[in-house]
């Protein structure tokens, strides 16, 4: 289903990821801007933007490289064997740089200073406890979609998203990458960096926890794809 | 098309009960928090958070349980004559544990307390209709896309109870197990205890009558459908 | 493709209208009580729970009666030689009764008269151009769907409609059957009856314009499909 | 796939950039004159209305002309060796007149002066970035879908410009032929003739770029369609 070789496959990583973190930043630059100080109009339009731009990326990038735009997300393929183990590393660096490109972007287009030192603190059990939960439900909804439904990924991802920004207390990060690149913005959107250590750990330890279990849960006798070459 | 046995669906159903739970609570409270006293805001946030995650879960929980996450939609499978009535019972116990555990969630994620008596007050005869009619419509759209649209459930149910969270005087709960959990919580989406009850009892009528209806207005000669074993 | 008799037909449109006339009326009341006096917020909670709801009717109700839920949109089935011109006058009836009942069901909901006069001025040519244009709209957008994507066709209707509540100067009523409902409640959709009379003609005459014009644009020989019996 | 001679396609490209017109000044000056002076919501609104009708009408009349309604997206056709060099001339005059008199029309509706002069200044690089983002990412969904995922066009598009109302600095014109309608507006989504300009130059260049960087990244051979007659 993939394909062109590894280096298409890092671009569109790079890209969608960059056009995520871009999206995410610059709708929550823009939603503070004109909300007039009422938080929960600009975390509406920046939850539906998020989410449909993740609908967008994954219709555009699904078919070059799996549209993972997310370590957390790579690293579930590994553990299910549909990924090798170094292609995931690839991955996991073309999108963290692809975010940080990203978040620059979205300081250009809103002539704001290019790398910033993020102050917005976002700590605490209850938030840990929100982001393991909504990078479990992502996992889960990737991979289930991919065994019953593999055309409502591009949905099932943006509405799980958009839906979470309001359900779990910590609005959902769920990707480290797109989690490092709101650390150098000081906007809307924006996590301290030593609260996005913990962050990062929780989201990894969701996803590897949840890929472990789906194949409890859908009973599966053994992975049903196998790793792209 | 449902894989695996009875523990494997129960799993689903509360996995899936209590994702939805923790969405309307946790949803609920991060909106009135960030709304700024505009319950209207609220609510819309609310109502988009709901209907994106039903879409999630029904297509992630769907092919291994049926995705009810609702007692009164579990009975009416079992009138149909698609569901087991022992099993409906497991489902129901299924479903309220795991809305009770979502709505314990939710309070875990922001910092409140788990166990919390329910004040808001939701009675009187048009709330009463709004839950029949919320409830007749959500049992409505189930069978009739069950019937000629299977693929189209998942969005039909998010939609329909988005929509009805505004055109239903009672905001739209039209699930028994969903309604028990927001017992527990003193927030936006709060009932209290004895207001639950009527709106239980009310929500069991209308989906037996409208799964009585059903046959009538789409002509069967025959339930289309067997019990899942 | 449509299944049973015409009373099954009948009750399908009463029913689906009657939704559609509690929706619109009563997502109304609802958000512009809890939309603090900002009518634009009202709006918008009123504009997606109509579309949101549209989709869901046509999705239950399209297999059995075509969901027309609309005198104008029945008009065109009619000039397009797809209906029988006295099944319509039926169907016009089942619409027009059921969006009435439609009506005072909200206000049941809502705890308000049962039958308002609307005092809701809904004048002047800017409006009624806005009714031609969302009339044409709709009907332009059925049958197109039903000639190249007749699966998009509830999405294609509700997404329409929920556009045009803000792109035309009416609000896009667009529908003679919720017109004449919207003139018995005396709340955020109402209309005066005046006022009614102007809009119903210019959809009528709307409609069946448009119905003249899709055979040329869309290079039809003949009509692709029979009247049902 | 497409229907009819140039005569029924250059009326489709005509009357859905028309509609589009329409759609977003129309729906600007709803969303403004009922935000009640909050720009946040007033964008809501108006992003949301548009990516709805853009799902519609490119239903509607995709499979007549292709449903391009941008001058740039039919550019990066004729780049792509998919639309004769004379045929796009021919679509880009349809889109600018339809656009122009969609314009028209919002201003019939809501009571206006017919041609209005824009005052909205839309200027600077962060706004030009953005418009090379927006446009740039219209081009890749709509070649990325075409290729692997055709029916996603309509709402690959819509979710695509409804996000990039937020996240670009510029609230992603993207369309030539809508930007120059926006300039006969002095409404909320007016556009300066002067920076107009700007922005259309930046748009030609970004859709030319990304039609020729499309191939590299999706590997492909040769282009998979061949031009319409």
């Amino acid at each position: 289903m993939r394909e062109g070789g590894l280096a298409r496959r890092l671009t569109a990583e790079a890209l969608g990821t960059g056009i995520l973190a871009a999206t995410v930043i610059g709708s929550g630059i823009m939603a503070e801007q004109l909300a007039g100080g009422n938080q929960g109009l600009a975390l509406l339009a920046n939850s539906l933007a998020t989410g449909a731009m993740l609908v967008v990326i994954i219709l555009i990038f699904g078919p070059v490289s799996g549209a993972h735009f997310n370590p957390a997300v790579s690293l579930a393929f590994v553990l299910r064997g549909e990924l090798q183990i170094r292609d995931a590393g690839f991955y996991a660096m073309a999108q963290i740089g692809g975010g940080l490109v990203g978040a620059i972007i979205a300081h250009v287009m809103f002539n704001m200073d290019l790398v910033q030192t993020a102050t917005h603190v976002r700590t605490g059990p209850g938030q840990w406890v929100g982001e393991a939960v909504a990078t479990g439900m992502l996992v889960l909804a990737i991979f289930a979609c991919l065994r019953h439904a593999p055309q409502q990924v591009p949905v099932a991802v943006g509405l799980v998203i958009t839906s979470n920004y309001w359900a779990t207390a910590s609005t959902s990060f769920a990707n480290p990458a797109i989690t490092i690149a709101r650390t150098i913005t000081d906007t809307f959107t924006a996590i301290r960096p030593e609260d996005a250590v913990v962050f990062i750990i929780v989201q990894i330890a969701a996803a590897a926890i949840t890929a472990a279990c789906f194949s409890w849960l859908f009973a599966e006798k053994a992975p049903i794809r196998k790793p792209a070459e």
